[in-house]
């Protein structure tokens, strides 16, 4: 069986079933005191060079793992960069990509710079959390909040695919993700569970449903959406992940004092309604 | 000016100097107490596939990051995986890799797995350590020592590369490189500068001497050698890299104490004596 046809969600299950890993129900490790999350970003699948300026995918790099971070109520510390690039690269873009890469205010403390045959960036972020709610917390009864508005990473990316002009907003949320470290920070104290939308909202809710054993209902009309989505085009751009928002469980009083919007709930049962119209899995749609 | 052209270690110098990156001068990040470090292996360039089994692909993926944390002097805790996989690999072979990158018997603690055109391996390895010599201490009258035979792998490596049979165990070095922890814990409470000669020991000497601001000569006849590097090629293999032995500087009565052979001394000055012969620069020579 090839990774494409397993998906990337069935490699990671069976890794854990094998003991080849440690338990995957978190955006990273987590010792009771630090929090360390990685993720890398790969020419052609994850952005491609001639839509992505050198310094904007530094801060997309450093940005999808404070994301990580913030979804594990972390204080960040620093990132380590681990670099392929092709040796004809200019020296001036790589100067470039470490300046996005030190937008976010968060200090690359090191890493590695190899040659590759494609450019990718992978970072390491290190932060500090008193408490990590996983994934496997939610109970029957918890409602579902989520931090911002979906849709618009996903769009801008599209607007860019089909050459349509005028959506420089939403561009610029596919370019320059917002990350919710406060937001993080403030829910990981009272969530049940908690991760970041960068697969889409029914995907991740979906990871939920599983690790903690309930179903979970979305409440589609109730998401919040980024601004001219339907001018773009009739598409679910809101289902389609790269938002970086936070969804969070929360036992409900706390959801409802929290003051973000409540886009669901969770029941006795298992799985996600509605049916996921497809979110991201690296193999599946790489 | 091309990557090709300045090259890694001028890549790093110019990030430091503009503030872009915190201090070089060590294998990872210390903070006292948490010893982090990050290694990246891509096909094409740090192996080949045709070569390399995913097996020991996986192993020496982890091998290069635990070398890092034994020139930390540091326990490994666990390691995180960041890998790079063409949508057709085969899930028995990222079975294969992972079952390498255990095999050490540091816990894969978890990590990110995307799609990729080029297979990439990058690691985390988090461990702790009470003291990192680092590279900038040495002084004039300290005394070089390194921890095991040079050579093995550049051999092994030329050896496939050359189609030459019998050398299974120089092979095997280059697949299966030792890793020096309980040697590096040691030599921490007393180096005062020390890293793996992963990149060659002279081009290695010489990060000691620019980092420390002396001047390091290494007795090359007191080089310890792989056994029968002469029978492959009459090349200078012990100054390639890729051994992952440790070599410290250590003031002289401690080095005599340490058992391990003395391979040279810190002197006033500056630069390295023999001239590098060229080690790895993963530009230069990409």
């Amino acid at each position: 069986m090839r990774l494409s046809e397993l998906g990337e969600a069935g490699l990671l299950l069976e890794l854990e079933r094998r003991g080849l890993t440690a338990g995957l129900d978190r955006e990273g490790v987590w010792d009771g005191e630090r929090a360390v999350t990685q993720d890398a970003l790969v020419d052609g699948i994850h952005f491609r060079r001639e839509w992505t300026s050198w310094r904007d995918l530094g801060y997309k790099a450093a940005a999808v793992n404070l994301s990580d971070l913030a979804a594990m109520g972390a204080e960040p510390e620093g990132l380590l960069v681990s670099l392929g690039l092709p040796p004809d690269t200019l020296v001036a873009a790589v100067l470039d990509l470490y300046e996005g890469l030190n937008e976010p205010g968060v200090a690359v403390l090191g890493g590695d710079t190899v040659a590759a045959p494609v450019v990718f960036v992978g970072v390491t972020a290190l932060g500090r959390s008193g408490r990590v709610p996983g994934r496997a917390g939610a109970r029957p009864g918890d409602l579902l909040v989520v931090t911002g508005p979906l849709g618009g990473a996903a769009a801008g990316l599209y607007a860019l695919e089909q050459g349509l002009e005028g959506f420089d907003d939403l561009v610029r949320t596919h370019r320059r993700p917002p990350f919710r470290l406060a937001e993080g920070r403030r829910l990981a104290v009272v969530a049940r569970a908690m991760l970041d939308v960068s697969d889409g909202i029914l995907a991740d809710a979906g990871k939920i449903a599983e690790r903690s054993g309930c179903r979970v209902v979305v409440d589609v009309e109730r998401l919040p959406l980024a601004a001219r989505l339907g001018e773009v085009a009739d598409l679910p751009f809101w289902a389609l992940g790269e938002d970086y928002e936070l969804l969070a469980a929360l036992p409900s009083e706390e959801a409802r004092a929290s003051g973000f919007p409540i886009v669901g709930r969770c029941e006795e049962g298992s799985g996600v309604e509605p049916a996921d119209p497809g979110g991201w899995d690296a193999f599946r749609r790489g």
